[in-house]
């Protein structure tokens, strides 16, 4: 039995997440109705690396399903494409070894958080950003950002506990600018439920003087999510990449 | 009788372009509509610095229309944005002088045709870029671009010519690059209908080695259109800036 790994890229508003959903039509779903459309095989189990809520894109999801199929690896995303909507792709497929798992093998993601910082709505930037209208500080966010980085008990910017262990390793957090946009980018190796939303909705906080530069290590000792910021709108976020 | 200036970005996928048409909503309309109920005056009359196809998008489009509300011009975009859809958005609106006229008195535009040149399409690229598959010689472009700047019959690049006068001055020319994407950029002190995209088009060929940086110039001379290149598809375009 093949084990093949796809690297996928999706615009997700028009989607209700990454996972099979009762309630309305997933990026998982698709894709495995379009695999199963080109392997001939029915029951196609498509993991993913991890779930992305409803209206959250990915530049570089990665999942991996088992297959009989002899369509050569490199053949695979263009036959696939072509059973897929316009607003999913796959960039890349791979035979790897049978132990491979998208999700318990991964080492680690990077996910960007894009703000729009101007006064008045963009018609262009709104699908993929979230808007901010007032002035935001950005060498504050970038203080603040600090405190982010490093090992933690991320519980105060879990949302939904679920009694599992919270504490991940944030590796790398960076607020870079271009134009009127404002891009988070952090890498860890691992995220809580709507930990990356959550972080960036208190860097906006952060960012309009609602919430000092040096405020986030208190924060996050407290382990308490009621004095983190807000979940950040879900159109800004986007995942980059995961890494193996 | 105010004469009000209009700034106005939007996203165009959704339209039959600019102007009103009997088979499809059109920017304008939806403007106009927006406009009147804001300032209860039920026959606006908008006026387009331009047509954009349907498809093109514009970040700074700019149009005018007469009023008599009392209503302060810097409360204008708020008011009239809480009436449109959200791939519309006014982001400026100024008192100008009777004269003022968004067509005739322009001065000059500038557009962006934007290629992703990959070889699987993006879902995330996909409404505002227009794919080319295999690798573009973007050197080769940049050379062939500067036989295009100056004061030249653009009657080449020219669909449906109209029996005036097609002489145009191109100002600036240049092709750049950002990851995968390749934005033309072009001033110019006019431009004929469909004239960027067929510029766009012909520039395209010219990165696939179908045709030579240094025959743009002969091409321009021949005043012939199906000696030019294709009218590039119309989601790579976007009208930036209206100078006046």
């Amino acid at each position: 039995m093949r084990n093949v790994k796809l690297t996928i890229e999706y615009e997700g508003s028009g989607y209700a997440g990454w996972q099979v959903q009762t309630n309305g039509l997933s990026i998982q779903e698709v894709l495995q109705v379009a695999i199963a459309a080109v392997t001939g095989e029915p029951e196609v189990k498509l993991i993913g690396s991890g779930r992305t809520d409803a209206g959250v894109h990915a530049a570089g999801q990665v999942a991996n399903f088992r297959t009989e199929t002899t369509i050569p690896a490199e053949a695979l995303p263009h036959a696939i494409n072509t059973k897929l909507p316009d607003d999913v792709a796959v960039l890349a497929a791979e035979d790897v070894p049978e132990g491979f798992h998208a999700r318990y093998s991964a080492k680690g993601k990077t996910y960007r958080y894009s703000i729009l910082n101007r006064r008045i709505r963009s018609p262009l930037a709104r699908a993929r950003t979230a808007l901010v209208s007032r002035p935001l500080d950005v060498a504050a966010m970038r203080m603040a950002a600090r405190d982010i980085v490093g090992e933690h008990d991320f519980a105060a910017f879990q949302s939904k506990p679920n009694g599992k262990p919270s504490v991940r390793t944030v590796t790398g957090l960076t607020v870079e600018t271009v134009g009127e946009q404002i891009d988070v980018l952090i890498t860890g190796n691992g995220f809580l439920y709507n930990m990356v939303r959550a972080i960036a909705g208190t860097l906006i906080e952060v960012g309009l003087g609602k919430r000092a530069p040096d405020s986030l290590a208190e924060l996050i000792r407290s382990c308490d999510r009621s004095r983190a910021g807000p979940t950040a709108p879900a159109q800004g976020l986007c995942l980059l990449e995961v890494k193996y």
